[in-house]
């Protein structure tokens, strides 16, 4: 019995892995869509290999950063015995941490598409990976430096963030953010006067479509598996993970008037601020958090662009940073037992989460993007930039020059 | 103990709902590559809006109609707290069949594909999904109005639609040929004797088979999560949906020969057939009920476009609604232990449930499309049409017009 | 409480019999866009077409070869009601097993893209599904004709292949390598003094890619899920196929200097190598594994094709038949205690079994396509060539031919 709960966790949050590993197929192709076709084969190969840097920054430092766990150069047989008691359940505990860290630079990918340098990024990757995003993972999840149990002891309660609206999309929105002011906006972008002098249609919107779908499928892995216990499995996180992600979806349908790049943006949204609170508000409480979600997107994308000048080419920080706050705001709030949820949660816990991770991502991510900046310049040159990123790093177009399709 | 089997139940439903939710995505993608270029976007934002709407009306509506359980506008924490018990497991349950509710749209929509209005079509799905879907589900799968009990006493045992051949698929597809009744045929579709003028290919084969194994895929989960409980799972239903499905490979690959339009459909074909008898027919007869699958769907595609002068794009009323037809019949053949099935099975109560689920499908189908009708035309008018769905409802292409893919 | 095992063995299996089936998009994707785009529907035709022949070869013939289990013709209520027992467990096993055998046409689909006829290639498939592969898997796998019995007898241990690096990947690699020879290079390959005349690009680095994507999250199906009973399930198992990955990733990624096609291949090359070792090697050992193997892609990826002049499209030969050899090589090596391994492997063993895979492979399938190739010309001719493969078999276009994506 107490064998079968073991390989059962082990599978439970196998599944999670396994779901959010496929996630990362969808930030590649949400990239892949939205950006211009000659800068397709970058998006892919970007995700990728920050996908193998990741895993190795997160294997031998990040994870020990958050956890205390750190895996190392171990060739040693009783070591990787050790390992496999409890059915491996500690390795694949890190397999499912590690696809949530590897999502940053997923995350920061899109903003700062279509003019970044291929090395730099990558070395940028790695020191995220390894150094920033497990600081404040390991302060909310892992009770380090004493963060929660200072707000517990203040507030009653420390910040909640079930899944990440925070930990997660926050970090990645706001490093996103802090790369984009250091590498700044592509060429041509704006105008002398500061007004947006070109505007790039999606090269592929079945692509970013494609993208959309496997992220919000995946989703309910990084939800409902953030349990990381069978037996915490708790069918109001899909739930509510469904509504959000509906309110969205209704939300930037209409609000856009059915824009493609917004609709399969909206559910994205919704998803994004329901991580934080999907354990502890109501489903009602979950559809008015997507629907805000879904507007607040669809309203912070166009403002941030116009009106801050901030060349963001997925609308990243819009998406993962302010949809983050939100939702771990909107878990303060619909989280009271007042307002449909659970309680157990405090508005002002909230905001000192908020505010560490926020601030932790946001100077974290400038020093990361500054430094690797002044040895390896990030940014493309105009040259660079004209031809595309494609022929720039990888010598080949997503399809052949003569290709015509049409013969 | 108990409390490991609610979460296996909770865990066992969710997987299924998960697989199912991305199958929207393989419908999204199977009129994608289906529909001409002009009308791609148009496919994706349907699917995706209509996922929203569903969603909303069923929650609201139609899951209350079907099985009781209104979930209405309750912000209550003591009604959330209420939802979590036995793991939140009436939640996932309400998800799991929230994606099959959802597919009625999904199914209508590549039917009348490249010729509807957006916002009135948004209107129907609403419509469809709360009243008439839920109609027939609940007399089928929750005894609603006595005609299971009728039938029992009548027959010896009720109707039998284990995961939805006419439930689901038979319901989509008989309430699409409704729906294209109203609509009408695109125009330059037939000529004035009738023939038919315009032929347009598959815009993107990839994209149309992308959608075919998404589905097909995510079908293991629609057919064997129907069991709703970890104890109830039953390897003979996946093995039946395997064998359906390659006996429609097989009928669509020979009988078309090799056509990748047929040979993409005829494992759906397959599948759709399985899904009443999946779990009482052995799996030789599976094989057979999808290459008659197969083979029905190729023949009745061309022969409905031709001679019946009906315009379904997708061929969504033979694939689901004949098919459909097809699969509750071959569940009271090839379910008797004659035959090599568990028996358990009367044919006269399959042909009762047919009849009772088309009709309710069609003229609930009719009704609702018509009323729509009546105070927003469906309809696209001809120059719109030609623009395409894209242009006139999104404002934009699939790829931008100036992209090349040629530079 | 054994109910509940038997139920989860069921959900186990399936689990990976469903990641597995979405491996077979993934080969179907990665094939359509290496290929020229006149050659994309056939690829998608063939691997669709080749499953529906694998499976009904594997359950008539195949896994009786293999396992002592016909199937058969029957169609016996008694007999289905038999299959039911242990909640249908043999017949999901039968499912997981059969997407294993039918990976090997899809691999061998990769070598002789571009230059095969239809109908014959769907002989050979069926003969090498149900006569070749099933062979050595039935040695490996279930001790058939001795050899394992002999190896413990000899070596202390058997040949230890845990999900299949020779058993699936060496042999289809291997068979694929005896087809190319038979049928031989496509058409203007090679110039008269044997240098590379003709290289095509990949028609489409993101179609490329979404199958390397799907391939990879579908292995940890693969490979986790062949420990076969819930209570089997080890994390270090997920982790090993993880760090492979990865491994495999970079060396791509660095060798190759971010080739698109050798970074989509390489976490590939070191999923296949990894297959064997994964149960008894430590995560670091995996790393290494998957370095090595995706160095070895790159490099043998050139050479065979310039050195050795054999026309492989995919690569498929040094992917799955070189990086399979080198798995089960790596498992012999680095499995041992003494580097950092469980123990309880041989690499005499491991060499017997790597000989006796690739021989039965290579000569089983050099017997098949020869004698396919004696009945129906495999080879399509120069004009069929030059037109492609879609619109001699299919008589269509991926995409149409006055689609210009550009209006």
């Amino acid at each position: 019995m107490e064998q079968l709960t073991t390989s059962l966790d082990v599978l439970f949050i196998l599944l999670g892995a396994i779901l959010v590993l496929f996630m990362h197929a969808g930030f590649a192709f949400l990239e892949v869509g939205t950006v211009q076709h000659k800068n397709q084969v970058n998006a892919l190969v970007k995700i990728m290999s920050d996908l193998g840097v990741s895993t190795v920054a997160y294997f031998f430092v990040g994870y020990g950063i958050a956890y205390g766990v750190f895996f190392g150069f171990n060739m040693d047989g009783q070591l990787t015995q050790a390992m496999t008691e409890k059915s491996g359940y500690e390795l694949v505990k890190f397999f499912f941490l590690m696809t949530f860290a590897a999502a940053i630079p997923a995350i920061v990918s899109g903003g700062i598409a279509e003019r970044a340098r291929f090395y730099p990024i990558l070395a940028a990757t790695f020191l995220t990976v390894a150094f920033i995003y497990p600081l404040f993972e390991g302060i909310s999840w892992n009770g380090n430096f004493g963060l929660q149990a200072w707000l517990e002891d203040r507030f009653g309660v420390g910040f909640h963030d079930f899944a990440g609206s925070i930990v997660v999309h926050g970090v990645g929105g706001w490093i996103a953010l802090a790369a984009m002011l250091v590498i700044g906006s592509r060429n041509n972008r704006y105008a002398k006067d500061g007004s947006i002098r070109h505007v790039y249609p999606p090269s592929s919107i079945p692509f970013l479509a494609l993208g959309s779908w496997i992220l919000a499928v995946g989703w309910f892995g990084f939800n409902v598996m953030s349990a990381q216990a069978i037996e915490g499995i708790q069918g109001l996180v899909a739930m509510n993970s469904l509504m959000a992600m509906v309110g969205g979806i209704l939300a930037a349908t209409f609000i856009s008037d059915k824009d493609p790049g917004f609709v399969h943006n909206g559910p994205l949204a919704g998803l994004v601020a329901i991580c934080a609170g999907s354990d502890i508000v109501s489903p009602l409480g979950a559809l008015v958090i997507g629907l805000v979600a879904g507007a607040l997107f669809v309203k912070a994308f166009t403002w941030t662009q116009k009106n801050l000048k901030i060349d963001d080419v997925l609308g990243v920080w819009p998406l993962h940073g302010l949809c983050g706050i939100w939702g771990a705001i909107a878990a303060g709030i619909f989280g009271s037992t007042a307002l449909g949820g659970l309680g157990g949660v405090s508005l002002m816990s909230q905001l000192v989460g908020i505010l560490a991770g926020v601030g932790i991502a946001f100077i974290g991510g400038y020093l990361v993007y500054a430094l690797v900046n002044m040895f390896a310049p990030i940014r493309m040159n105009e040259e660079e930039q004209y031809l595309g990123a494609d022929l720039t790093f990888h010598k080949i177009h997503a399809n052949p020059p003569k290709e015509d399709f049409n013969r």
